[in-house]
């Protein structure tokens, strides 16, 4: 173990991250290096640099990332419409390859040959972390604090930040939760306790960013969405930056009681999870988005996007952001975006989403002559369907005469 | 076109396919024997048949065909978690190749050497009929009228009717909604005028199944669905048949306004077409279903499952039930749902299907020993996961290091 | 039909499009335009001239297409080791599009309203080349004689021929072939006759590019190939274009016996159909491209690649060239061959291609450091793999248990 | 350590297992049964009883499990055309889900608390047996040497060998050969020293099974296989065991040989490796159930496999046989080879395995009326292919009329 100079740690200002930063210098003899990320979480970020300076860390970055985690993380993702297992909108997945890329970057500068981290041995995020270390710097040396040391039960860890005396209010931080949580401009995550029985109805206090369907304003509210190459870049007439505009997606969302979800899921580590998310602009984006396509991609390309959405939705889940078959897949998916330009109204009413209505001035390929129950003026022969359905037929024609003639 | 005797008519008793009756009277010389089919649209069949013999109509078929539509259909498909193109739940499309089959069955009885039906030529529904026909009785001829005749304009419809004697009042029979509608158990679907522009939103009052959110009640009501190997099989306790908790599902969820829907869909035709859609009970079940999957099924299964599922919504949605391909992929999905039973609790409120819980006494997979935030006592190995990721990273690692290399 | 003006014929200078000339000016009352093109198939093009001049036609083209075609054809396909139905390597498919391009680029220079080709109704190329030419043009309107007239057997067609003075010597150009047969740089196909028997096997002097594997040379030959971008740009240390690369190959490849294939395949229009090939060039690049990918291309995106392979196989055979999801498709094969970069050496031998060796001097990912047998030094331990199995085996053992409990 | 009490040995009698043998018995003081199975791999394996018995062994295991491996594996495995990274016959990877079973059977038949096996930290191998382990017995302890010892280095191993009794004369069973070889009734597979350079063409003394091509005999050798539901049951007319016809293959085909590969695969854990493969016999059967698929399955089901195929070829080498996602695609191959009936016939010539023809009595779904260029007398109407492309052309048509009035 002493053959580690320096570690960047991803860095909370928790409780957790905190143990881990004293574990660190304790244990590894190391410099450590914290890094703390805005993405959006909504947490004074400034205390993380007061705690860090206490333990003695000299090199102390806290960065503001959100309109590089919408712009190129978030947004990328939902220009394939990502859903992983029907539900999950992979809020906390789709963090974690930012935060990897800027360990290594950190590490590079400050010539760290280590990481660390504080997520733990049962779940996806370590995963998700490393791999994209690995991807990023082949050589670099990863720190799993939960998988190495025996500090596994509450009190244990509790105990030993009292010993070291890491202020211990730190544990009501998030209010008092119960849960494990997550958050960053995407969404925000519950975990644990409670909702480790999947029979169990999630309470209503858990809920943060929302107001329950039953507490969100009685009159709907409209939004206009203008996208250009797939995503969002106008919120009602109002041109705004990536992030800016998920962050007013959160709060309207948020108002209208949109985007909670509660399932389980199904880890890269083998095990189900019971997790409940709330996600109210991701969820208004998600519609939104397969609206403007609807009219604007072509049938087949989005068939085949829809083909490969799981495989892609699993890789991020799985901490793939950094290999070369997502950036193959993204690749592809970019292409297509070309033409999703135009502009989706939806209605927010009581955890609803609703499209009613989309258009595109310069790429929609609705083409109402075409469609209409009136008389089309001969854009359409109806004829020519008789020949489509006869030679689409004739193998299972000629199968059934096989079958026929074996009776 | 004088060598057909006899065909079978899919009579609806509306005003289309009574005309098409008398034409096909005129225009084949032939005998026509009509089938109507109760597939829970909920309207009065016995006038059908008096229409019918008004035509001199000798054979006469009205079939209640609702246990088998949802048995032997409506379920299957929903095993699948089916949707097209992320959205739509093929309410018209899984009633088509029921109607097909009983066609051919009817044909087969009564002698006839053809079918008929009153699907224009620009839609899927003729697909879906005659691809279905086809492959039941590859020999069959089919008689589309709308790719025959030239009545294609409302007014020299109206025209023939009131020349032949249809009485014209039949135009009013569906509340002389201006909507292309169809109807069965699963869902209502609206077309044509005021949607054919994308941009508009659907009018309030063209929904017909589902009170709006608005107007849905403000108390919330819970319900406790029964799976047994992937379908429903009890509501609240009770036992019912297929057709009967479909039933029961769309007065629950119409009632709180659920399953509503308005889009535009990629028809197999080649055009996009708008649609409205309402399917309570079907929304529910949707939800429910992959709940119930979530815990008892293993997580490849179900990523396989997603992975097809696509394709065979396409196979439904493009007319293809009696395909051999459709078949295989259904061999597969049943066989999956061996271990799908267990129940779901699900929560409506004003447009929203919340599930709250889920669980199975005999096929969880979620195991809380493992997946808890708490002390495991052995149960898995944290370790384990840093071998876990650095062989997953070592395809990665190689590249990286070769990149390296190559600056 | 007296609309068309002038119509772009893809000529051939054989009987069928011949006679197809003289019925098109004949029956359409229409100008003709002729386009021959060199794709590779070794006949002389000039007579076409002649025999086009003699029916009054004052506006002729031939095109030598061949480097377009390799180029920017056949092997962006091999780019994808593109293999229908498991063995077709899709010579004539990956011709048309090229084809339907030039004929609208012609009809766009003559201001010709229509294109005509001689494709039967029963085969794949009338869809090539129609889909292609609407893609391209979708107002663009197709003549397809075989479609219309009625000269549906030899018999009549000849009768007609001597009727209008077409040189009926024609009809043994082909050196008397009782097949029908369609030629390219990528291959030569045989049809129909004694083919039709799919339990008989084809005749030894049916086959024309290569030598049976029994006549042969006793020797073996080793060829040496470069890749750069996934292209062989190099044969035997010698730089060459595509299309004089694979007409070495076809020479090459031909004399040792390599790439005939009989077979029975699915056409798009719905039958089975028994073909012959030979394809001595695509042969060896198909399995060379293979190799150089497999140590230049990460696992996951060459297995990314061979599932979608199949699809990107059926758009080309079906004539989806010009479509916008073959291009999406294309857009990720030709990002991931960036690294395929290297070479192969290959042995032909009595109709055998065996790959002896493969290597790149940038882009290889083959570590033998880490592979060996021998001591790796640490550049893996072994210990992480038993973290890996359990991992990967947690989900497998979860559901044994639930399994025992249940028995 | 101390806690197991028996362990069940996979045990070739070789030097490398005997080594294990002991070092079971000395690390962990626990009982050993050991477990040799016959699975075509062609030695002598009574010699394994007697050096089993010299270690003090008293539960020995030797089992012919030739036709099971064939029946239950090998041929379910070519029902889907399985083709690992479009060349690798799987041949080590379908045997180890079988030693994995009896592993696990013999394990509970003698109360046995643990296996062992002699795959190395390095491969696949180790992969499958525990995989396959875990998913029949969740709660088996797994041992697998070379994860655990330091005997890393052969000159370690010889001297643990000499130390303790275990005769090094053991090292030259395999004729002194310098590979890593496996064999079953399957394949024979080389890696290791020479072969580690991919750049290397492999020595001609190295293959085992077949000849060279060059030394196969000059005449050609016609083969007719029958096949009943898509597996081999007949050879040139006798009636066979799915094992025995096997090895009559793998006779012929060595003879003309047939069947050598050369390749760099991709392993599981993550390092691209070089392998040699002799798979005579089903190579033969690859080529031949493809041709009589040909003719037999309806072309959507064969695409449905064809895309499945890779999939389900990763399970296989990846280790999960025995998992719930590799029966539900069996479920499904299996379904479609209902019809997989008829025979075949082959031709073998120095390395090729030609297909000449092939019929189905019963199932031939090729229609030589339909598919004729002679008159058909009607069974196909050339018009309707019109229609065909016209539907299929249109959503191009659209985009392209909108391409345009861009411009």
């Amino acid at each position: 173990m002493s053959d580690i100079k320096k570690a960047v740690l991803a860095y909370s200002g928790g409780l957790d991250t905190s143990v881990i930063l004293k574990w660190l210098q304790d244990t590894y003899q190391c410099e450590v290096v914290t890094f703390t990320a805005d993405l959006g979480q909504g947490e004074e970020l400034e205390p993380a640099r007061e705690k860090a300076k206490k333990f003695g860390v000299s090199e102390i970055y806290i960065d503001d990332l959100r309109e590089e985690f919408v712009r190129d993380f978030v947004f990328p993702m939902f220009r394939a419409n990502t859903v992983y297992e029907g539900e999950y909108l992979l809020g906390t997945s789709i963090a974690r390859p930012l935060i990897a890329k800027r360990l290594i970057e950190i590490a590079n500068e400050t010539q760290a040959d280590a990481i660390s981290h504080g997520a733990t041995g049962k779940g996806n995020d370590q995963v998700r972390f490393e791999l994209g270390a690995y991807a990023l710097n082949p050589n670099i040396k990863i720190i799993a604090p939960w998988r190495e040391w025996d500090l596994l039960s509450r009190e244990k860890l509790l105990s030993y930040a009292e010993k070291h005396g890491i202020p211990v209010e730190m544990k009501h931080k998030q209010g008092g939760s119960p849960y494990s949580m997550d958050a960053n401009l995407l969404h925000i995550s519950y975990e644990g306790r409670h909702l480790e029985d999947p029979a169990a109805e999630a309470e209503e206090d858990m809920w943060r960013w929302t107001v329950s369907p039953e507490k969100a304003p009685d009159a709907a509210e409209y939004l206009d969405l203008e996208f250009r190459n797939g995503d969002i870049v106008a919120l009602n007439g109002k041109t705004m930056k990536a992030h800016e505009i998920l962050a007013e997606l959160n709060r309207l969302g948020g108002k209208h009681g949109v985007g909670r979800l509660d399932l389980v899921e199904n880890r890269y580590v083998g095990m189900k999870s019971r997790g409940c998310y709330e996600t109210p602009g991701g969820t208004i984006i998600l519609k939104a988005h397969r609206a403007i396509e609807s009219i604007t991609l072509d049938r087949e390309v989005a068939h085949l996007k829809d083909d490969l959405m799981p495989r892609y939705a699993s890789l991020i889940y799985n901490g793939y952001w950094w290999s070369p078959e997502r950036l193959a897949l993204q690749t592809l998916i970019d292409h297509t975006q070309a033409t999703v330009n135009g502009w989706v109204r939806v209605k927010l009413y009581k955890g609803n989403v609703i499209v009613v209505g989309r258009d595109s001035k310069t790429d929609s390929l609705f083409d109402s002559t075409i469609a209409t129950f009136e008389d089309d003026k001969g854009a359409y022969d109806q004829k020519d369907a008789g020949g489509f359905i006869k030679l689409n037929a004739l193998r299972m024609r000629i199968a059934a005469n096989l079958h026929n003639r074996k009776k």
